[in-house]
């Protein structure tokens, strides 16, 4: 059963595109929900859920196809990208009769991720987090409680 | 001579925004065609070939100054930019009165193209190849038929 | 006193969102300028200042709470994103309620800035400077003149 639940009107910008794909599709806004312009949220037989008090900023896309939850106070950054799957690709054939992998992301409460942050599937991250602009997400973060910018630079070198 | 030709009816989602600058700018799709939405098409004197079947997601820009195709078969990610052109850049005056540096870019079938991947020019890609996220392109893909994430990742290191 | 003066008509695409917020906030346009589609502009008690012939690709945002300059006869290039602000983000206590670290922006004349850069608070950028597609820049660039995509490569390795 589709439903597409907001408990609070949101304040959102131009451009918001949502699809629901499939009967048992939602997407689902546990209360205050803001947003600028140009988001995008699909989902395809999956189940999206905005924690209350969270921000997207221009360009955010959601794409679920399973489960993509974000929890209270958190704010995505510019263009910032979210999937729970990833096409299957194997050598022989064409990669769209191929399918999904799909694994859940969730997203903890007062995380803020920056700009053109990338997250794939199976992308758990914690609480109280801050993410760099642009990083590539495709593993656990779960362990991790809170990253200081720096500390992500002494990693990269 | 300008020609934008369409084979079939694409679907396409909002803000489809396509420009032919020049006498010689051509766009062709060669059979069905997928986009989402805030898709930015832009020939100045340039060709834009789009084989069949091809899907192009949210916030796609291809840009042609000279000769750009995409297969059959082939998927691009949000955000991909392909540019076949760059500024020439030198020192001395001003960058806008200097002209472009220009090669063809040529995206072989099946290929899928992950997000915010930046194409430039003189990129040739192969066919049946996967390219990661957030990748910039700058020199030619044409013997290499199929990279696994796992392999791009290792050379990264 | 809020200001937002154009001395001449720009040419802009589609979608060119412009948000003044708080009294003191201005943005103002020195002369020519151009740009595509989906341009963000906000100035939170801040300041933006456009030089004479600018250009701004599809996607670029610029989000001022301090001050952010761009010189004469520059050009950025896609997804471009310039912020003069970072949360403040300590370990106890919400984000969002944390408020703001402030720096000014400024961009010289004669620079291009290539697809997907993101440009934080504090940076500096001279004359005639062309920098590489999605570089992350947070440190002061105030006395390098000139860099040529090869070099950057240089040091990247």
């Amino acid at each position: 059963m589709r439903k597409y639940k907001v408990k609070r009107l949101p304040l959102v910008g131009k451009m918001f595109v949502v699809e629901l794909i499939g009967k048992d599709s939602k997407i689902n806004f546990e209360g205050k929900f803001y947003c600028r312009n140009n988001i995008y949220m699909v989902a395809e037989n999956g189940n999206i859920n905005i924690g209350d008090n969270v921000f997207l900023n221009n360009g955010v896309s959601i794409c679920s196809m399973k489960s993509i939850s974000i929890g209270n106070n958190s704010a995505l950054g510019e263009n910032v990208k979210i999937y729970d799957q990833d096409h299957v690709f194997n050598k022989s054939g064409l990669m769209y009769k191929q399918g999904y992998k799909k694994a859940p992301v969730v997203i903890g409460n007062n995380v803020w991720i920056g700009s053109n942050v990338v997250i794939l599937k199976g992308v758990h991250i914690g609480t109280t987090l801050l993410l760099l602009q642009g990083q590539l997400l495709q593993k656990m973060l779960k362990t991790i409680r809170f990253i200081l910018i720096k500390e992500i630079l002494r990693r990269k070198k």
